[in-house]
């Protein structure tokens, strides 16, 4: 074996080591080791911006972007931030060990479902080192071991932050082991993470799509995560037309590098010709560049003609795919055909049409009334997130706390036999 | 690309068509065509008997053990359970479209969730045709297409049955590719499939470890399986003895080839002297082979020695491995390094050890005061099964009709945007 796959097997064992304990853990141990990472953060500054200047030099150094060199900086205020959500994290509910209701057999039996935590998390992520402590947060709090695998150019910040968490958990009288950083920076680390089906139960990456693609195609150990967000904001015949441009506009100029930023825009062609001028006035207004089909292009003359590279394209920038369809059929077809099954909505004021839209399209989040840009965890409601996916198996669309457990079956019986 | 890749593309493009269909396809209609194909089993009865009696002589030709013909055999009694089968499962209520509890966020947009199907869904099983029927009705009830590949020796039994499947979604106005069965013997067909991602969503495979283990290695497509049932029942000290006897007697007899059978008995230390001899002899009346612990021999020295294998064993036979642990602590360390996550139990009237076992045994299911042959969909209340599950992710233990159904997220508001 070589020396990394020695690294790697001890932590792993370490954490299937720490899991069993974290597991068994009081939600009130749990939030005290968030809270003391908290307080260890802000304590601790100065020594975090050390190790993190060390990053920052090296990163200018290699002559990295300097949007990059950005992400990885811990400013007071990203520590801040950071102690923040490690507060907020510690004060929701703890989802390990609730029950659902039971039921009560003919002979007696009761049975029902408690909620566990899965086990050993690995996330897998690039340069933002503001994730170590945010995943950190996240696995602790809904009861798994975590091994951390952060971007080589953080190391020496992910480091430090690790110290943090160790001194946490250390704090609370919790297993230091429950949270372990990778403590390299050798790039065979994460095709070995993929394959520790014996050490890591599920693994999220969390980066860009080249990491994702070679870990869904080469890792055992199962992923959550999504791989594109190729998002639709479909506009209905029966639309309020006024918000559907509403609409429009916020998803794709929200934020135009978030996975839930419109892509495509498809328009019902009974309303095209009154909805198109003035939405593609109010995109170039913004500067979003427009690509049409051809009957799109009849009302924006401006467009560039779309290819199908366009409809597949997730552009995570000011470009536009608009596509003129002649009804509610052609636009669920568009979106199976095309989509990545993420975030896709629809426009109108029809409640059939909503209906089939929601079930109609099989992505992870269907949205009536409202733009694309809304997929993220806080506004759904469930806190932080660790990341959204798009499987069909296990959890769909962000993935919060409750996604990071699974659920038991329970029974409680006095003695019944069978047969 | 082989033959046989071309037929199995074909079979998954048509399952993927017909996939969108059966998911919106209404809970009258799938039980129309479910209550048709029982009504077609039992008029056809003597056309299926006819092909089943190729296979059977086939069978006996290549002198296939009697046990293995006899569970190829489509007597008039196992047509009559099919058919009875189809009727329950459509007397079921429809899984599709159920709606969580919605929230409502501060911007006022109502957050909720919405169960879907999973899309197509593979079934790898042997020999038993009724298989057949069993995984197209569970499949088509929960809104999910199916590509069903049977053991090649009952290959005219299940083509037989496939026309019956597909008369009855035809005669319901369903499309009736949504069940195909894989028509050929060709064993590459197995491994095909478990990499077909574009086309089936998870593959259930039903048979021996062989197959489980193959697919574990070498599918892509995610499964909902288990490999092996290494079930245990710990004796504690605070156990009411003669409830414990009854409880381990039938945990082992009930049936020796099921999943859920015990395979190893733990008993506290305290109570070994008083429960393991008559224990023991009750086990030996019922031609039960005891291999023990030094310790358990003590009690009951006509058992064997027993060694690592017999803990790690799945035996499903008449055999049991026994343990005398020092405490709590011991048996759950024991079922946490030798079990295999699938059913196990405790007998105690302490609430306290109760409720640690059953939090701290990481196993689809963990029964308190009841044997672990309970370990089934019916017994749990679900209905019909499509199998056992051990994996962390998605369903676990035995999946019915919701574990092969997800939830995506479904929102609806006014116009909000963000930002």
């Amino acid at each position: 074996m070589t020396d990394l796959a020695t690294t790697l097997q001890t932590l792993g064992q370490n954490a299937r080591r720490a899991a069993r304990k974290i597991a068994a853990a009081p939600g009130a141990a749990k939030a005290r080791a968030l809270r003391a990472m908290a307080d260890l953060l802000v304590e601790s500054r100065l020594a975090i911006q050390a190790e993190n200047l060390r990053d920052l030099e090296a990163a200018r150094r290699r002559e990295l972007a300097p949007a990059m060199v950005e992400r990885l900086k811990l400013s007071d205020r990203a520590i801040e931030l950071m102690a923040e959500g490690l507060r907020q994290i510690a004060a929701m509910p703890d989802p390990v060990g609730q029950r659902t209701a039971t039921e009560t057999r003919p002979n007696g039996m009761q049975v029902g479902r408690m909620r566990v935590p899965l086990g050993v998390i690995g996330i897998i992520y690039e340069s933002r080192p503001n994730v170590t402590i945010d995943a950190a947060a996240l696995c602790l709090m809904s009861g798994n071991a975590a091994i951390l695998r952060g971007g080589s150019e953080a190391l020496h910040s992910n480091l430090a932050l690790a110290r943090i968490v160790r001194q946490g958990l250390e704090a609370a009288g919790l297993p230091a082991d429950a949270i372990q950083v990778v403590p390299t920076t050798d790039r065979a680390a994460v095709g070995l993470m993929g394959n520790m089906t014996e050490y890591i139960d599920v693994i999220v990456p969390r980066g860009g799509k080249g990491l994702v693609a070679a870990l869904e195609r080469d890792a055992r150990v199962p992923l959550i995560k999504h791989l594109d967000g190729n998002c639709h904001v479909y506009v209905d015949n029966r639309a309020d037309l006024a918000q559907a441009q509403t609409i429009a506009i916020n998803a794709k100029t929200y934020r135009y590098g978030i996975c839930g930023a419109m892509e495509t825009l498809l328009v019902h062609a009974d309303v095209a010709a009154e909805f198109l001028p003035a939405a593609g006035q109010a995109f170039e207004a913004r500067g979003v560049e427009l690509r049409g089909c051809e009957r799109t292009r009849r009302y924006l003359p401006e467009a560039k003609p779309a290819t199908d590279e366009d409809w597949a394209a997730e552009y995570l920038g000011p470009i536009l795919a608009v596509k003129v369809v002649d009804d509610l059929d052609e636009a669920i077809d568009h979106i199976e055909r095309w989509g990545s099954h993420h975030t896709d909505a629809i426009v109108t004021r029809d409640l059939n049409h909503a209906a089939r839209f929601q079930r109609e399209v099989d992505s992870a989040s269907v949205l009536v009334n409202l733009p694309t840009c809304f997929a993220d965890g806080y506004e759904y409601g469930l806190g932080a997130e660790i990341g959204i996916s798009t499987n069909k198996l296990h959890a769909r669309g962000p993935v919060g706390l409750e996604g990071l457990t699974t659920l038991k079956w329970v029974l409680l019986g006095e003695g019944q036999t069978r047969g």
